[in-house]
């Protein structure tokens, strides 16, 4: 039985863009969240046929009952342009999952995928400090979780991906944000602590493991950002060694409390004080 | 306290455009219809604003998970080029309030406020046959509900419009499309059987009456397509007479079954049988 929606004209928009779209689960999720915390706002699927993006970005944008946009795959990159301000992340890592208007009606937009796989990991237990990490991918997701894996005090990260010029120019851009860490481009260990999969690899079930990841001992990390109904190979493969593993559900749920956040939107209506409500993002 | 919403990836989007768009009834109404018909769809509010209109409306039409649109001032008559094919009330009548996606991505169109109105003034017992009619506004919705009320069969239509070049013409195409009804665009006669405004006066608080009225009658049928919190002028001097009243909201209750069957929406999925489920609509 589906409740009775309750979405009236001066219901507020959020929206994530995506193509495709039906495997979202942002909009039930944000949603009951909206609910919860007595917003009259819903977050809804917009599907943008890919070939339409440049056309259909602005005119969703320009909608005057708008207040947010969450982007997925494969416009995380496209979206940059169209923001008026980039968040730190956003700036070195080159994509955006995340937009909100601003009382000006410019728009603000950040990346949190990495700041998600953190906090799935932290919630899981896992202390980042210190380890030495294998990514597989260079992308949007790969970057902005590199960028979160450095900013959580990793030692090193080794980010494979076939496009070498990629992670060539990812590894450079980290390298002058997070001078502490150390970063390159070609796997030379043969252990790590901690193995992460930000490339696609895993998304078809007949996917293999990303790379060759070496031996996995009970205490490596084993981490995957692909979001399917069953495990990956990769995931399949240290829960067998006995690893505690991070996926990409874990990612989606470690982002929502800060994209509520960023949003704006995590405080009750006529709530009492405290903190400001909106993670601040410094223009670019 | 707000329902828990249930929107997912999957569900499939209606949007109804105007501008304002906070009075708007239709996202509470056809969100509940769909749901009580177990269809996975959501109608929400989208404000366009009027300057952006022609750059927002195809991109809208482009989003691949949107099925259907309504339409509310001021954008009744702008819309007409993006449909692919109109009706025949709204080719008449040069407005359209409702769009639907065809399997092949086309838009089909049409415009349902008269019938509304008609049906509106059914459910209240009213017979319209072999009516003489006074009405004002020759504008979208004057014109729909004009092309509903010589549908229906009322004897006579005498459309009042302070553009009286908008009434003559519009009064030149309904009377090709009805000629057994007399139309005119001067007021001779000093009663009429039913008084119909389909004029803005009345949105606002402190206005009275459209226009010269003349006498009424227990029996006369007074109707007012302007929907507000608390009864137009109209409304009340009918109303104080003895007057049967078609309000706003009546018109817009009355097109609710039609909509829902222009939609293809109003069989429960899986049902038996039956008519089929859409109103048919000639290409124009």
């Amino acid at each position: 039985m589906v409740d009775t929606l309750h979405i009236t004209g001066k219901t507020r928009l959020y929206a994530i863009i995506g193509d495709p779209i039906a495997q979202v689960r942002s909009p039930e999720v944000f949603t009951a969240r909206f609910a919860a915390a007595g917003i009259d706002a819903v977050l809804i699927p917009a599907h943008v046929p890919a070939d339409r993006f440049d056309a259909i970005v602005p005119a969703l944008l320009a909608l005057g009952n708008l207040d947010g946009l969450l982007v997925t795959v494969p416009f995380k990159a496209r979206m940059v342009p169209f923001a008026t301000r980039l968040g730190e992340t956003s700036q070195v890592v080159g994509a955006i999952n995340a937009l909100r208007r601003e009382p000006d009606d410019s728009w603000t937009a950040d990346m949190f995928d990495g700041k998600g796989f953190v906090n799935g990991a932290r919630r899981k237990g896992v202390r980042l400090e210190g380890r030495s990490v294998l990514l597989f991918g260079a992308g949007g997701a790969g970057s902005a979780v590199a960028y979160a894996l450095a900013e959580a005090g990793v030692r090193a990260i080794c980010i494979v991906d076939p496009m070498q010029d990629r992670s060539g120019h990812l590894v450079a851009r980290l390298q002058r944000a997070f001078p502490e860490c150390s970063f390159e481009t070609r796997n030379r260990q043969t252990t790590f602590d901690m193995i992460v999969n930000a490339s696609p690899v895993g998304m078809s079930p007949e996917d293999g493991l990303p790379g060759e990841i070496g031996a996995l001992r009970a205490g490596t990390i084993v981490g995957d950002v692909v979001i399917t109904e069953n495990p990956t190979a990769l995931i399949r493969h240290g829960g067998a060694h006995g690893c505690i593993c991070i996926t990409g559900r874990d990612m989606h749920a470690g982002q929502l409390d800060v994209l509520m956040a960023f949003f704006g939107a995590d405080r009750q209506p006529g709530g009492s004080g405290g903190d400001p409500a909106r993670v601040t993002v410094k223009a670019g």
